[in-house]
């Protein structure tokens, strides 16, 4: 009964992460109904993605050059070295305003289980470049979830072996949140830690 | 800093309803980075269903042809005229099983403030097709919003004031739900319309 167009666009839509049978429905006829525009905005920005969209030979992110701008920029400090999961955690760091070094992004996370190991996230490459001799600090900034933190620990005894100082981002209350609805485990961090 | 082709695509997938900043961000890094022929499958689909999907002259749902594929069957009671909203209404009641009619699909409710009245709708042809002479009655499915009920009520005046006979669907307790968690105002009509 659905036209075969219409059910191919719901199918793609579902492939999306996060995207449910019920959402894909409602997207793909809001789409074809009243955003014919954004319909095919959306087209012509995947296929530019896909045929522009390479990495970075030095830090691994996503780049339309092969080298990325911060990577070639004059104005960051080489000597420290940001250890991310993906280009978004970039994007949020940058917006911090208090990283003025250079990143190097890991494209993923260490998990066994869906056959990502130490090659897949280019950790030879990483120990490569921490120990060229430009690089003083290596700051990790892997995500705070169970595979971010081991991700972090096995970074942290691959770069300490080569003599590497390494530093972890601070944990602790998030700023501007209230006491009781915060986890115990950040608590009981925050206490631990206090300064 | 973030290639200007990623940044179109996040901005892209921002225009799809239900996708926020963040969700946007991730898709974008996701399809880039893992599921390049997902991506790929996707702006095909909307390019195939943008070029082939129009709106059945009959019933006005999406389809490639000028007559859907309900509207031209001969195994459905043409004396049985179900309104509803949108073309997922009509999986779900053709999932249903329990209609073997015809559909209108008004594509829309009444929403003055969206700049949607009856002409948006298309109430003329509504009208027009419910006194043909083959039409005995028009069921009422659109939704059970404050938005759907206006349209039926508005509907219900047009049609009674032509002689059609009007039904809607049932309100009450959903199957396999407990009482309480149905909403009040749902139990009050259940109690209501008890039978």
């Amino acid at each position: 009964m659905t036209p075969v167009s219409f059910k191919a666009l719901i199918d793609a839509l579902k492939q999306l992460p996060g995207i449910g049978p019920r959402a894909a429905q409602r997207i793909a006829f809001e789409l074809v109904q009243h955003k014919r525009d954004a319909a095919l905005g959306l087209a012509k920005a995947l296929e530019g993605a896909l045929e522009k969209l390479g990495h970075c030979e030095r830090c691994n992110t996503l780049s339309e050059e092969p080298l990325c701008s911060l990577c070639s920029s004059k104005r960051r400090d080489p000597s420290i070295l940001c250890v991310i999961e993906t280009p978004s955690d970039q994007i949020t760091l940058e917006q911090s305003g208090a990283f003025s070094g250079l990143y190097f992004v890991l494209m993923g996370r260490l998990s066994p289980l869906d056959g990502v190991g130490p090659a897949q996230i280019h950790l030879e490459k990483l120990v490569n470049r921490a120990v060229d001799g430009t690089v003083k600090e290596v700051i990790l900034a892997t995500n705070f979830t169970n595979e971010g933190e081991v991700t972090a620990h096995v970074i942290t005894e691959l770069l300490e072996a080569q003599g590497v100082k390494v530093s972890r981002l601070a944990r602790g209350i998030p700023i501007g949140s209230e006491l009781e609805y915060v986890d115990a485990a950040t608590v009981a961090q925050a206490v631990r830690e206090r300064r």
